[in-house]
């Protein structure tokens, strides 16, 4: 299956899931991982689909999710910052581009280091708290507790 | 906003549905009345999506559908074998290709007629039983009760 750069921005502007996880992780100075994952998600029968985008994107891995459900999931920085270059050069054309953008935000501070501070790392809380996939209450939680500590 | 080809493709593999409903209407000869429709659901704060779509193919409607959920909608007969030729010309790369090809079966057994005779129907009810979209169990009792009659 060969795809298209617009045919893959077609499909992730429907399928495509830009989420930032802050989990808590003692050894970090700040307490907390920022972890940026890109995912798309299909049920079973398309996991040919999945392959094909793991194919065009040259890197990123296809996994079980839950039940019949597989998951093409890109996690390595520098591979995150090669997917933020196309979705850069190919925009997505739903609000889910405003979600991509501040993703693309939390990558960049990524790669100068600036999640390991405690300024940095507060910035980047509020940028996923503003995104549609961001679990707002639970992250301003931990974004006063940064700035009382 | 402009729309290409493979990206409406690439949006209709994630997002597109492609159903046909066949509904009790005591007009019909049959007793049942056969509805296909195309359908794209989205989030109100991506309407302009929807009207892209519109204007990309040159029919259809956009209609509130459920809470805050808009929907492009294509009903027309002459549109939906468009349509038609438009995903035969551009195929879709997920499974849902599958249903696309059964649903362009009974669009094209509408243009001649067929739904209107006991055996059309009977043929139509199992394609729409077969798809993914279809209710199956119901389905069948209807064609029980056609062939019964």
């Amino acid at each position: 299956m060969q795809l298209t750069a617009d045919w893959v921005v077609g499909f992730v502007d429907g399928e495509g899931c830009f989420h930032v996880g802050i989990v808590e992780h003692s050894d970090m100075r700040t307490g907390y991982q920022v972890l940026p994952e890109f995912t798309v998600v299909q049920h079973e029968r398309d996991i040919q689909v999945l392959y094909a985008l793991k194919r065009f994107f040259g890197f990123g891995v296809v996994r079980k999710d839950q039940a019949d459900r597989y998951a093409y999931r890109v996690r390595k920085l520098e591979h995150l910052e090669r997917l933020c270059d196309f979705f850069l050069k190919h925009p997505l054309k739903t609000r889910k581009n405003v979600d991509f953008r501040k993703f693309r935000r939390v990558v960049l501070m990524m790669k100068e280091g600036r999640h390991r501070t405690r300024e940095g790392l507060a910035e980047i809380i509020d940028l996923v708290s503003s995104m549609n996939t961001g679990d707002r209450p639970r992250l301003e939680a931990i974004k006063a507790q940064l700035v009382a500590g």
